[in-house]
């Protein structure tokens, strides 16, 4: 990101909206952190709630776009291509770390906005995920599963420890913004698609019977 | 639970933080929802904040009772005591989904009631899971993992579809409320403790081996 004013106001935004919450920030809180004026909220933004469909229009849109790109190594098989999204996602969670936080506890409440947005872009997510799953059942690569419960421990994995990054560095002392966390955490979560999604099991049963 | 007027208060008070969150909500609307006059919530809880410390204090004391009574089965072995553990947190969560989804998404914000509750709870929550995940992996039960990138996904599993019940709901048509809920999403958990958290790979094959 180019770090121009109406990006430092995004920024600031939500590093403010992750301690005070959205209701308890002020445009002047914003404007001080941000370091500009009243003036120059209103010329990007008119509001604070048109700063949060921006940050809302921003983060989903890039998700979805992760995802995508991953969803496009589908002919490599169901395996490497779940794997394939899943390393963006983690990879795009780790550079924007602050705002995933921001958009995963707000995405937790019962608003109107959120609700649109479930009927867009998490109704495409899971649109791509439901694919993936159900290729890896047809083909026998993937147990057969519960799409729907699969999705529900994917997405648990993919959001918890940026959702909870002050549990996770303060109890765990697991730090989500340090280079070895994006690794070593991917790395979890394929230990999860090679331990429960994937038919592993009767692939080395077979491969010792023969 | 008695259905007397200070239970009433806080049901009404949850429902409503869920809603339009905790700032959002003001004693006059947990009064009117409650059916009670404001003077009455006074008397129980002075104020919003004493509600809110209430609220904590009944779910964290209650939820580790549950892990408590599961860890006293540690010597049935750690693979059923990790199990009875999440049966016993699962069977709780459902059994108060409002307040469970208002903690958890409380829980995510940093403040100073967030820090204390993780200096005493979630300290003492941690202390339980590691004892179990490290006799598992001495007792070679386990893989030899990293203990808190573990507890980094059990907490994911337990909190998820309690936390996004509006997103498990609408977007995938899974009911959290519903009482075969419980039992499948226990058995999802349970996949995840065989997959993932024990050794039954090297089980399988040394028992095709012999």
């Amino acid at each position: 990101m180019r770090k121009n004013s109406k990006d430092a106001i995004v920024d600031s935004a939500i590093v403010l909206f992750n301690i005070k919450g959205f209701n308890g920030t002020s445009i002047r809180d914003i404007a001080n952190k941000a370091n500009v004026n009243v003036a120059n909220i209103a010329y990007y933004f008119q509001n604070k709630h048109g700063l949060l469909e921006y940050c809302y229009t921003t983060f989903f849109e890039s998700y979805l776009h992760e995802i995508e790109r991953g969803f496009n190594s589908l002919n490599k098989g169901p395996t490497e291509c779940l794997k394939e999204i899943t390393k963006n996602i983690i990879h795009f969670h780790c550079q924007n770390i602050h705002l995933t936080r921001f958009i995963l506890r707000e995405m937790s409440i019962d608003s109107q906005v959120v609700r649109e947005i479930m009927s867009t872009y998490f109704v495409k997510e899971r649109y791509y995920f439901k694919r993936v799953f159900e290729e890896g059942i047809q083909t026998k690569e993937y147990r057969p599963l519960s799409v729907n419960y699969m999705i529900i421990q994917l997405k648990s994995l993919l959001s918890m420890p940026f959702l909870n990054s002050y549990y996770v560095t303060e109890v765990l002392h697991v730090f989500p913004h340090e280079p070895y966390f994006e690794r070593k955490y991917l790395e979890e979560i394929y230990n999860w698609i090679d331990g429960v999604v994937c038919n592993m099991h009767f692939q080395n049963r077979d491969a010792l019977l023969v």
